[in-house]
């Protein structure tokens, strides 16, 4: 279990990969995101994305479950703050098998409750030919080892 | 269908409310974020989050569905370049009733693109009670009625 001591910044971590095939892009978006160019392969081929292209809270959601399954295993668990930029250069696209990587930007003890830090990661996801697809930086809360 | 031209800022539209089950918040995390307090109610009472809590990617999915299907219909589909900041202020709770309010911040026609126009928008995600329990700055691409 890594705790706010072990994440110092330049540090990186890697988690994945995962696959996503067009019934998990279609049954989200049905769920979240009811878009032609998200749900229906026909009409996709039409739209600005040209092809069924995954919504972008999916993909953001599949960074988080890299991040939690394969990533830095934090004490305390993985809680957010925010997120302060998000961009998705690219979309996921069927068949695709994203890989996850995690950089330490900065780390700082709380102000308000020192036992515990505040952590700036840049999450980078790419797809297996190496397009970034998401890219955002997260705020996480990680206990301190000792105060 | 509304067109760049119509997304004056300081327009606000609304949209909701979409319930939320503990049934929903356990499926979602055990897809995308399986976390102790995102997937066993009895974990979670002894969690930092004090009781099962969605995961904060549930939530701006969410948001998302309420921008879709009941905030303003957008020419060309609601298509996002990326979120300038996204913040959880507090956590969706099972049985939670979410609204979402859309604010117009800025719109700009593209430099690179001028058929189009990049539109910020503040998305303020509410529970029943009125707690903001999301609050994001989104960017979109709109069309522009004529150019």
């Amino acid at each position: 279990m890594l705790h706010f001591e072990d994440l110092t910044p330049g540090r990186v971590f890697g988690a994945g990969p995962v696959g996503v095939s067009e019934a998990d892009i279609v049954r989200f978006a049905r769920e979240f995101d009811p878009q032609p160019f998200h749900t229906d392969p026909e009409a996709a081929r039409d739209s600005v994305f040209a092809g069924l292209a995954a919504s972008g809270w999916h993909t953001a959601a599949l960074a988080m479950r890299l991040f939690v399954t394969g990533g830095p295993r934090l004490a305390g668990g993985t809680v957010g703050v925010g997120v302060e930029a998000l961009r998705w250069p690219r979309p996921v696209r069927p068949g695709d098998a994203l890989t996850l990587e995690i950089e330490v930007l900065e780390a700082r003890v709380s102000q308000s409750k020192p036992h515990q830090g505040v952590v700036r990661l840049r999450n980078t996801l790419r797809n297996q030919q190496g397009d970034v697809v998401l890219e955002e930086t997260v705020v996480l809360i990680v206990p301190r080892r000792s105060t």
